[in-house]
């Protein structure tokens, strides 16, 4: 028996007690954004420290402005890598209470349909479910063999679904003590029940407000219509420009940085199965608005796009109202990829807008935010260790996929520890994160536990 | 001494007691649209029909089922022409009442800067002020001659200022009464203070609402963002498309029905000196939107315009929300000249946006009116009679000017009692019908009566 079969035995015949330990962290009612549930944030956390200590980690709350972060430290075999691990022990708040079927901080497991088991509560899937995973995988691993298969850190945050506000100081701060060769980060998701994904992408944001100015004041349709500039007409063409009739955004500059999927990538989405009838059909579309040529996933997870996101001028109550209106505003926003540069990209933007007011108008612009996009090597060696790991558990071909939303904690590990990460989680799309009745899939919390063992596994051969 | 020269000398040695008759109607307080002064409507009316008897017309007060219409006759020698002549005695409300430097309905003869004295009071201009130079003139020829040089019907209405809900079903009932060979109407303006004008055409209007409909909820960008239609890229594109980079309206048959201005009247604007940075320069402006190559009176006075007067989608408060919003509306209207016709018009756009409108979205269209524009005859013997008539009294060539506001009636006289209409008046730019202190200059009103009775002259001679 390998070394690996041997932890996954054990992680098989303690299912039950490692239910019985995430039942005992999600009881604890640790709201991070409401400050009655402080006390809760701080007992979470010391309920992970308590735990670690038990397997050999050096654990540790370690006190913020706001809610505490756990850090452990373990020791690996000489020449080990050394990992980052990061989840977060907070949760969002429960409310409506009514909506939920029982009560989100009293765990269960549950039979969904014939076949398929979940546990229920807040924080089942995000994210103290998955954080038990690595948790349970590293217990196993040392109760087996008296040590880890190579050097672990741990980084528990409870500010997570509250903005973050610690998290910055404190890896600037502890930057040092945090550094590894890589960071794991376990709050996204598979592909589907079957399909183990790693998520290689987050898109970037560019957010801006314009604001055409025409006339000092809003004006009678019949005494200047034809003659007066008018702001919605300026603005509704300002951004017809954005797009050519190909999809493709038209501002000069704009898809600097922006590279080719690799085929093999773009290969191993179609085998999903994904089409825009299905994608689209869920929300009542069935065409791609974007740029020609290229699959729905393609265009959500690999290409950038320019969103309108709001637009408003003039007379918009009921009826009819002859107004010119003497401004029109809109918000747009901008999804990066790859190494676009998100204030080369606000300027270019700004430039393009200038460029089409007339000479007696004016605009204004709002900044909204910036991030660049985050996009992991498609061929690590740890990426592919994982990959393969995760294939050989779920035996079935473990996919790259991408993230909508952002997890600005990637942005902060490269920023401020110099490291890529590697994202791998198993929440499913219906966890219901965030809403009453969240759950999370019993094989998730299973083969996730196993998944975790493997890729450590993994990380350690060469 | 001409038959029109006594009668001017009459009406300058009497303008103190004209000015005496008018300040008797202008206190009378006749409010169209508040309910509380529904008496004093009828009082203005009964005031009309005493003053005008006095004259010898065969005046009465006619009920409808809201104030009371005017109506009186008067021969004229055999084989003059029968003139309809159109006024109002309602006025509009007085609120805010503290901005009036003087009680509304207490008028008085004030100088307004060295040399120009004006009438002030609600009504002095809009529309007391400007019917009463036309019984003045009524009254002098009749007092000289002992009779009038043609047939007149007066027809005063009392709901003007409220939508005139009684016009329409009154006209249709009597229209064999009221049908004469042509109207008069003195609603409008002069150029400036030196330049008489007659108002030829006033632009029709039709108005749209479009609503594009696309996923059938919110969606969140960066999920959807590049693969799922935003409605307010579409409608962007669609507002966009209606002009091309000239100004012209791309919509096919649009210009269906437009004319070209006649070079002798494009001549006579020239010759007003309005200029683009003049016209503009008012609200803060400079560069005409329109069609290019055009000067800007032709534009408001000769030309269609397709104006945006609203736009709403999406997220529009403070902030940002990266929102795809499942619909995006905008309010559209078009002015229009000449003979287009309004449903072709509404049609033609309608199909212009749907075939602008993705297969997998949606397009609701609501109507907001549509009326002709009116195109009056650029030189008919009765406006050129007018003309000539005006020019004598203001030493200064009259102008053929057009109106950027409808004035519904010269609509309906053509069709319910099939006439055309001439459309002189005396209102200064600067009058501030419907504001507070609305004034009339006191030359609008002396050699306005002198015009009308120049121009009831000219009428008789061929």
């Amino acid at each position: 028996m390998s070394a690996l079969s041997s932890v996954l035995d054990r992680l098989d015949n303690n299912l039950d007690q490692s239910l019985e330990r995430l039942f005992g962290l999600l009881r604890i009612k640790s709201i991070s954004t409401d400050p009655a549930f402080s006390g809760d944030c701080r007992k979470a956390a010391e309920w992970l420290v308590a735990d670690l200590k038990s397997i050999g980690f050096d654990a540790s709350v370690r006190d913020t402005p706001g809610h505490p972060m756990v850090v452990a430290h373990h020791d690996g075999p000489a020449g080990s890598p050394h990992v980052l691990f990061y989840g977060h022990y907070d949760v969002q708040p429960v409310d409506p209470l009514d909506l939920w079927e029982a009560d989100p901080f009293d765990p269960k497991v549950k039979e969904l349909e014939p076949g398929r088991k979940v546990i229920t509560g807040r924080g089942s899937s995000d994210d103290k479910g998955q954080l038990m995973l690595f948790v349970e995988a590293c217990r196993a691993w040392k109760e087996v063999h008296g040590g880890l298969p190579c050097k672990i850190t741990l980084l528990f945050e409870g500010e997570e679904e509250s903005g973050s506000p610690s998290l910055k100081p404190f890896l600037d701060a502890n930057s040092e003590e945090l550094k590894a060769d890589f960071a794991m980060v376990c709050d996204t998701g598979m592909w589907d029940r079957e399909t183990p994904a790693i998520s290689i992408a987050l898109r970037g944001l560019v957010g801006e407000e314009i604001t055409v100015h025409a006339a000092d004041r809003d004006l009678h349709s019949g005494e200047y219509g034809g003659a007066a500039a008018n702001p919605v007409r300026i603005l509704a063409k300002v951004l017809a420009d954005i797009h050519d009739d190909t999809g493709h955004i038209t501002i000069p500059g704009f898809y600097d940085g922006v590279e080719e999927t690799p085929s093999q990538i773009l290969k191993s989405w179609e085998t999903l199965g994904e089409t825009a009838e299905k994608f689209l059909g869920e929300v009542g579309l069935s065409i791609p608005s974007g740029e020609k040529g290229r699959s729905v996933l393609e265009l959500v997870w690999a290409r950038p796009t320019a969103e309108f996101n709001g637009i408003i001028g003039g007379y918009t109550g009921k009826g009819f109202k002859t107004v010119i209106a003497s401004q029109a505003s809109a918000k747009v926003s901008f999804r990066l990829v790859h190494k676009q540069d998100p204030e080369k990209i606000r300027t270019a933007f700004r430039e393009f807008v200038s460029a089409r007011i007339p000479a007696d108008c004016s605009v204004e612009f709002d900044k909204h935010g910036g991030s660049p996009a985050i996009q992991l090597s498609y061929d690590s060696p740890f990426l592919n260790k994982a990959k393969d790991a995760l294939t050989d558990e779920w035996s079935k071909q473990a996919v790259m996929i991408a993230v909508g939303g952002s997890i600005p904690i990637v942005g902060d590990f490269k920023t401020y520890l110099g490291m890529e990460s590697l994202l791998v989680g198993f929440g499913l799309p219906d966890d219901r994160i965030h809403s009453p009745n969240e759950k999370y899939d019993l094989t998730s919390f299973h083969k996730g536990q196993r998944s975790w063992a493997r890729i450590l596994d993994a990380l350690t051969r060469s």
